[in-house]
């Protein structure tokens, strides 16, 4: 990565959006992260999964969270890297094996740091979309992000 | 899994405790992980976390997020499973690569639905903690959780 194009604080604003790739699910996919993070039917076999809640497989919200932070780190270049301190999820409806997913970002404020002058938090809100527009989750997240060194 | 150990809501309280067994991390885990879902150096590359500002890998905040549930689903039987509508994360401390993570979940309100007459939802406080007692992940999460069939 070529620093020329990282993004400093000094370089955010608020409004300020980032759109990713669209990222496609599958069956596989949910079934394999379900395994080993979320072992339950409705996450791991199709056939149960109908007589669920969700009817039909749905991936764990988790693996939902997971994707959008590929998502946001492969388009958001921060200096210091995409540092999370926490925040908000919900997710609105399930994500489907055959969803392909964006995620659509907007900074919604900027708090320098007054003890750590090198740094700030920036708050960000983050909906993850599947093909038919549909939002399945929603964050808000803190973000630590670094000024450019004087 | 017999269904006579699995839990309704009839079955919760407030204040009702749930401890998870232990789950022990590796970097080959932290690492594998990150390469799929968050391939930042910090949670990737030994030598350049050094240099970062965790000063050493650290876990993706997803991952302790998704190890922490496969404690939760492994220790609360609820009759539907665990099933999450959102909820606020924070990670107070990084998960590092020796660490050897359990969670600690209590109950802290159950609000039956008005309009849904099998169901409630489940305000639910949990901790993932490690081999130190210190808090890598605090979790307040809203769960559905179903009423025994009449």
């Amino acid at each position: 990565m070529i620093s020329e194009n990282l993004l400093f604080l000094e370089n955010l604003s608020i409004g300020q959006e980032f759109v990713s790739r669209e990222y496609p699910l599958d069956a596989e996919q949910i079934i394999s992260f379900a395994s080993q993070y979320d072992p339950q039917p409705f996450h791991m076999d199709p056939e149960a999964a109908q007589n669920s809640f969700f009817k039909g497989l749905v991936a764990s919200g988790w693996h939902t969270a997971s994707v959008s932070m590929r998502l946001m780190v492969e388009t958001m270049h921060f200096s210091g890297g995409v540092i999370g301190l926490g925040g908000e999820i919900s997710w609105p409806r399930p994500t489907r094996a055959q969803d392909v997913l964006h995620v659509h970002c907007k900074i919604t404020d900027i708090i320098p740091s007054k003890s750590k002058t090198d740094r700030g938090i920036v708050h960000l809100q983050s909906q993850t979309i599947n093909q038919d527009g549909e939002v399945v989750q929603q964050l808000t997240a803190k973000l630590v992000v670094f000024r450019r060194a004087l």
